[in-house]
């Protein structure tokens, strides 16, 4: 096992428990990845994976007993780059670097931050995401599993950042927090180990996936099954179903927006309802589909079409708990709850968490919701969580 | 040109303006579909179309003066059905029957209704849709048109409409409702015709295809280009591409309504996140994805692809006036106007046409808006239409 908080030109040993270097001036963390492996990992639906390794990455220090760990749980095509940069001349930082760092919400001075790549996890070509999946190699066969692959599931996403957490002498998270997908696991963590977890936080989340959920997670997927490249997954030899997995991220980039943000980029590229191309040529397209298929194609050049399947499928099997009943599951809850959701959200809408909580506080648990105002859509919780910063502030000193 | 109001057994000549037969019994008109014929017509897009035939239907009495017309027009799926049925064995009415017929909110006692196929319509397969698009013979070739079909426009619907209006001596309408897609051609009639249009009724509707709508359209079309039975459109003497197709009503579908009504699907057939398929075979798919996926395959049995494509392009292509800007089109109207979006629609949410109605207000025109509550999403506009008769009827009495 490789165990990484070093700095961007050093990767310390295992013991090694070195802050990562602060850039001062800029306040950002310089971080890199580091990897985990579990042997034999047997997944939530009884099967083994003779092999998992996962990336992660930390903010802050962990102090010595072990008490002030945030884990931070990511989205549906996310991976463990939460905050800071890898060097300075990343053009972005983590996706919430805007709230994890030194004095920021989610403070590294005190917290010891840490964030874990998923199972199959999308972006298995990006060189900074470590993740095993049907794009790996099966060791029984030597070649890439595809569908062989065991369906995995948000609980497996949890076991496997248990174990690590577990690896680095960590029994109890301050609290676990994370977006979309992420809430998913943040929820089910409160659950599934309720001794862990002191306090949780679900952004723009769902206490289960519902038959709409479900069903409307199911539309991601058809484009790459559509793919005449797919081959019912065993593409890794020949041409891949890009088509199909940048019509999938199309699909994806709308359900997570609202029209404002689509109504201003059309306004800045100049697109019209009056475009003479789509009028004269049904071949062609209005121009606001191709800012969004050009952009879905940058993205689907590091990410794998089967992988994108089997986060479909654990988000369409995922209710918090993962015992069926949802009601009886959150009986478990020992942390203190707080539900982000968004207003504008066409994606996981305010009314599911709404449930959820509801069903914390006739149990008699210590739940809050606040609904984020905002024209982001469901990214409000992410490219918008800037404006919220406040609220997760005051509740990490609850 | 066949002309026909006649009973379900006989057609009448163009000459003969006989009422559909009421089955008193049921309060229920029984309709035939008609054919209108207009060769060369000349497209928005400057394209001649050799011959073109559509489908309509009527409901009530043409009176003496032929100022009682109130013209239908359709929604995307839909087709000049609006109500009654062709015979009484028919398991459903056309689809707004609710608010048609004899003493309806739209009174056939008083009103003669008439409903007319669009071009290119979805259901070209179904026996009693009449239409012209890409699967029609190009008499230049002997074979179906496929992408040489010219790209046709929401005013080109219109326009055909008028052109049959016309050969039956009208030359003006009480009013032009119509629901979802038929909202774009019942607003670009009142600016495109304005002194023909004396009242204007917008259900679920749209004042313009804006960059948002534009985009999200466009996902109805991918999975059809992605099924490698497509073929550039060139499929009519080969296998269609039917998976493409349902994948594209199955979204459809999802657009069309809110999670509500899924979830209550979805409890009526055990849906439940802890089936045992899809957590053992990647291959299998959720209980609530394959409810959607044999409703489409049923549906799809009607339908062509390619003129799926086509209407997705219409769509896209629409802002009312077709001159680009809509604040200055919406200046030509002259009609009584009236918005009714759906507060729970996902599809073309109330903002859309909200804008619309405060342009027309601040020009001084006569215009209402209200939001049809319910949680039928788009669909509040179609089946659930009963509820919103007194709205309709009242609006028509001004």
């Amino acid at each position: 096992m490789l165990v990484c908080f070093a700095t961007q030109s050093a990767c310390a040993n295992n013991n090694d428990r070195s802050n990562a270097n602060i850039d001062e001036q800029k306040n950002l963390p310089l971080v890199q990845k580091n990897a985990f492996t579990s042997e034999n990992f047997i997944t939530f639906g009884g099967k083994t994976i003779p092999s998992v390794t996962v990336g992660w990455e930390s903010y802050g220090n962990l102090n010595a007993a072990k008490d002030n760990v945030i884990l931070i749980t990511h989205y549906f095509t996310g991976n463990s780059h939460a905050a800071g940069k890898y060097q300075l001349s990343d053009t972005t930082a983590g996706y919430w670097n805007d709230i994890i760092g030194p004095g920021k919400a989610i403070d590294t001075d005190r917290f010891y931050v840490i964030s874990v790549d998923s199972l199959a996890n999308l972006g298995v070509h990006d060189p900074n995401v470590i993740t095993t999946g049907p794009a790996s190699i099966n060791p029984a066969t030597g070649k890439p599993y595809g569908l062989d692959f065991p369906v995995v599931t948000i609980r497996d996403f949890v076991n496997v950042q248990k174990q690590l957490l577990t690896s680095l002498g960590i029994s109890k998270l301050y609290a676990v927090v994370g977006p979309s997908m992420g809430s998913m696991q943040a929820l089910d963590w409160a659950i599934a180990y309720p001794e862990w977890v002191e306090r949780m936080i679900s952004v723009i989340g769902a206490g289960e996936a519902d038959a709409w959920t479900s069903a409307n997670l199911e539309h991601w997927a058809s484009p790459i099954k559509l793919d005449k490249h797919w081959q019912q997954g065993n593409y890794y030899d020949s041409q891949p179903p890009v088509d199909g997995l940048v019509a999938s991220l199309m699909l994806i980039t709308q359900d997570a927006l609202y029209p404002d943000f689509f109504n201003q980029v059309g306004e800045q590229i100049g697109f019209s309802t009056s475009e003479t191309g789509p009028l004269e040529d049904i071949r062609q397209t209005p121009s606001i589909v191709n800012w969004l298929k050009k952009r879905a194609q940058a993205r689907a050049e590091t990410m794998d079409a089967n992988h994108l399947l089997y986060l479909v499928r654990a988000c369409q099997l995922y209710v918090a708990g993962h015992q069926g009943d949802l009601k009886n599951a959150l009986q478990k809850v020992q942390a203190k709850t707080l539900f982000l959701p968004a207003a504008t959200d066409l994606l996981l809408m305010p009314y599911n968490v709404e449930k959820t909580h509801q069903l914390l506080l006739d149990s008699g648990k210590d739940s809050q919701l606040k609904i984020l105002p905002g024209t982001l859509g469901h990214l409000e919780g992410v490219t918008g969580i800037s404006k919220h910063a406040e609220l997760i502030n005051s509740f990490l000193n609850k």
